[in-house]
């Protein structure tokens, strides 16, 4: 091969991924319709359609020359060291990765997965209304034996485990887990400690006034905008669970709204929109490569995060946005000072449910269902033990007894289809908080939050988070962005930075 | 082939075709998001996606599988008379006919016409925007002669319009649309002029009024659902142009508001869901199959029209509907009877605008057009000269003169990507008048639809109608529901039973 067939190849394979990128935001339009707007009788001819594509893309994903291409190119790689870009090496190092995936699995394997999740669904679903884990045990050994034997199409049986979190952040171990939570644990339990013992007291009864849905619309689409989400590329509707979806130029995010409390609807739009930024930041020119590709599960939860914690939770923010909340809410707020407002945004209370936790208590949750992961992966905890371990778990990490399974072991969707998929949630945190502690040496962040100017702050996620698509793995793309190794140090620095003020614990 | 080597081939064939029509269902939703929910920056990447989709269906609408199984099955029918049913000659037919229209365009005649397409869409927006159908005639001769093109490959370069009308209506000849149109054109104008020279004052004043646009949308959402559309499989929204698309199962309704008129919104509604509630009746054991699909552009007219015009408008339904009206806008019906309100929602006035034109004049609007296409095609007339004839025909038909193009020759969208187009439009409204015609002898219509029931009616539709899907073509299905050979005498003595009355003609 001589550089002219490089690149000629190089043109080729990028056609034909990118062909599967367009199917792939076609697969996410039906989904979000499914999810938004479809009339519950389109269900069955939604599935038939989600099928169909799935064949196609499987089909395009395993195309033989696409296996040829890559195989001429990696080549080339070796033979014409130099003719070969640093972005085409990183093209082909995740191509292959792609191809390897895609080929591994046979596809009757693919499609027995796919039905099994189905039902797996529809028997948590139904497990849900009957609050007892007991209903959904059988589906959810048949995902894990499912899991067992994808673990071993990877080649990856002596570490099934570590085969599921690559799939969610290429590279990510056990071991790597292990490292960085388990610092988080013990000093999580005392931060909590020490915030929960000043019994300070949140303004709760403000959940007993109505926040009506118009006025929370308005004033989290009016926040999002300024941070910088384009709603010329993206819309935000509702839906019973939040999300993010679609792709670069057509970001639909959803949100759900509680009359009673709308903190859900407002930091929830807010963390979608963080999400929708990341990806509608990626480089146009290369889009459906993986060079402008979203580079796993925690990063794009870095990026959530960091707009919904660091700068919509932030009390710094509020000198910016209270006029706004006030505008939208004169009644409701009338009798409550930014001080309080803050504090309520910041509730710290050690609760059953993960996605209603707040930023002390949330890992915790996660590492509660990252040892259950771990251990029925290396085969010391059954599947017929883990209710029991769940409820252990939680009593001893945070305290509180989960007085059914609704509550408890059956809150999440996540085992009727996957494993390996929680811990991204709580690495997205900590890598947050590196952003965070990088950019204060870089930029008065409080000053530019308190004035609700954003576009410095997004201007360096651009520069070097979303420009940088899949280029760097999470360790080394934090390595390069924060200047320093991926730990959870920043995290436990910020925790205290933000709370012992707001609860009065010194420092 | 053996009876079962027939059956089996049927079922290859059912699901290699199903698989298409599923596609037909994503590019459907793709469609319907484009104009509804749609960022602007996404179009881009939508045109990749669609382009792609089709790439896919066209590959599978000629899968070489398909031509040979249905040249097997040919055979078969010819061979193995009475092993093959009624149901099964049909698929046989409708598919050998979809091969045809498949595999006779070259790939790359079918990729230049769709972008040539797509760019005179572009510059006919932009010929609206300056006013001037001589910045759109380049992008329709090009059109033209891409049809002049298109008919030679189907073989029907001697009868290039018959082979344009075909497509929409299968059968459908000049000779027969003529035929049709001869009769109706000279009556018309005669209808007309009765009905002004009688000078009834219509309440245009209500056009002063302000009909709030959720009032609109509740008033005919009760209605259609009264009607019969199914909203838990199908849903109503708002774009510029109304439409009605989707699959069985979840149709899409589109209407747009004006709030100084309520009748576009509310019509238009009732419009589309005849179209809805047509394809809602499909069977649903055979869905994807030609015993299940639309037979035609004419009588897929034949049922919005139908609910339209012979429901929603006639005076009889307003006995029904006036206490729901009268609920919806109490203020701004206070001073309005139940008599001059069916007047007003039956306007008979020559008008310049197609979309706009009531009963009595429209299949006037599209005589213009199809002796318009019938002469390009027939080569007697010059492109260069079809605003000339356009403005010509508009007095001679409607006494009235179109003050610039906007109001005259580039109202309509189809020229930028079809011809043979309109014709189907008129025929609809023939074909609702035998169904109406027919109706009144099997039921008490008026009574009926005083009442607010309706099943019975769509009962009628269902059986008669919907449940056929492509078994008969237009004229056959006309005979065999109607009872009768396809004519305008029904749509006339129609016209002059409602109008005539109303407006005060002696019969």
């Amino acid at each position: 091969m001589n550089k002219q067939e490089v690149e000629s190849a190089f043109q080729e394979l990028t056609s034909l991924r990118r062909k599967v990128a367009d199917l792939d935001a076609v697969e996410s339009l039906l989904g979000w319709d499914q999810q938004v707007k479809m009339p519950p009788k389109g269900a069955e001819q939604r599935t038939r359609q989600l099928a169909i594509l799935a064949e196609i893309m499987h089909r395009e994903d395993t195309n033989p020359r696409v296996g040829e291409l890559l195989g001429q190119l990696q080549q080339a790689e070796q033979s014409l060291n130099g003719a070969i870009s640093d972005d085409q090496k990183v093209l082909l190092r995740e191509w292959a990765r792609e191809w390897k995936l895609a080929t591994a699995l046979p596809e009757a394997f693919a499609s027995e997965s796919a039905a099994t999740a189905s039902d797996a669904y529809a028997c948590w679903i139904e497990a849900r209304g009957k609050n007892d884990f007991s209903h959904f045990l059988p589906s959810m050994k048949k995902i894990i034996d499912l899991k067992f034997r994808q673990c071993e199409y990877f080649g990856m049986q002596d570490r099934p485990y570590d085969s599921l979190l690559d799939l969610f952040d290429p590279g990510l171990t056990v071991e790597k887990v292990e490292s960085l939570f388990k610092p988080l644990h013990v000093d999580l339990v005392a931060i909590l400690k020490k915030i929960t013992e000043k019994n300070v007291s949140v303004r709760t009864d403000l959940l007993q006034r109505e926040w009506p849905e118009e006025n929370q619309r308005a004033l989290a689409t009016e926040l999002v905008t300024r941070f910088g989400f384009d709603f010329e590329a993206g819309r935000v509707d509702t839906s019973p669970h939040p999300f993010c979806s679609g792709s670069m130029n057509d970001i639909r995010l959803t949100t759900r709204y509680n009359e009673s409390d709308p903190r859900m609807a407002l930091f929830g739009l807010c963390h979608e929109a963080g999400h929708g930024m990341y990806e509608q930041g990626f480089n146009h020119e290369t889009w459906g490569t993986p060079l402008s590709g979203s580079m796993g599960m925690a990063i794009h939860e870095s990026q959530s995060l960091f707009w919904e914690d660091y700068i919509s939770r932030s009390p710094a923010f509020w000198d910016f946005a209270w006029p706004l909340a006030k505008q939208h809410f004169p009644e409701q707020l009338h009798d409550v000072s930014q001080e309080e407002w803050i504090l309520f945004c910041n509730e710290v209370k050690p609760s059953l449910i993960r996605v209603e936790a707040d930023e002390v208590t949330y890992p915790l949750h996660i590492i509660v269902r990252f040892e259950i992961e771990r251990d029925i992966f290396n085969g010391s905890l059954k599947p017929d033990d883990v209710r029991q371990r769940w409820n252990e778990l939680y009593v001893e990490y945070l305290g509180i007894d989960p007085p059914d399974d609704n509550h408890g072991v059956l809150q999440d969707v996540h085992w009727s289809f996957a494993f390996g998929y929680f811990p991204s949630y709580a690495l997205g945190k900590l890598i947050a908080a590196m952003w965070w502690n990088k950019l204060r040496g870089e930029m008065d962040l409080d000053g530019l939050a308190a004035k609700g100017e954003f576009s410095p702050i997004l201007g360096w996620m651009r520069e070097n988070i979303h420009r940088q698509g899949k280029r760097y793995w999470a360790p080394e793309l934090v390595k390069r962005a924060a200047g320093k190794e991926l730990s959870s140090e920043d995290y436990l620095g910020y925790l205290k930075h933000k709370f012992y003020p707001l609860y009065g614990v010194e420092g």
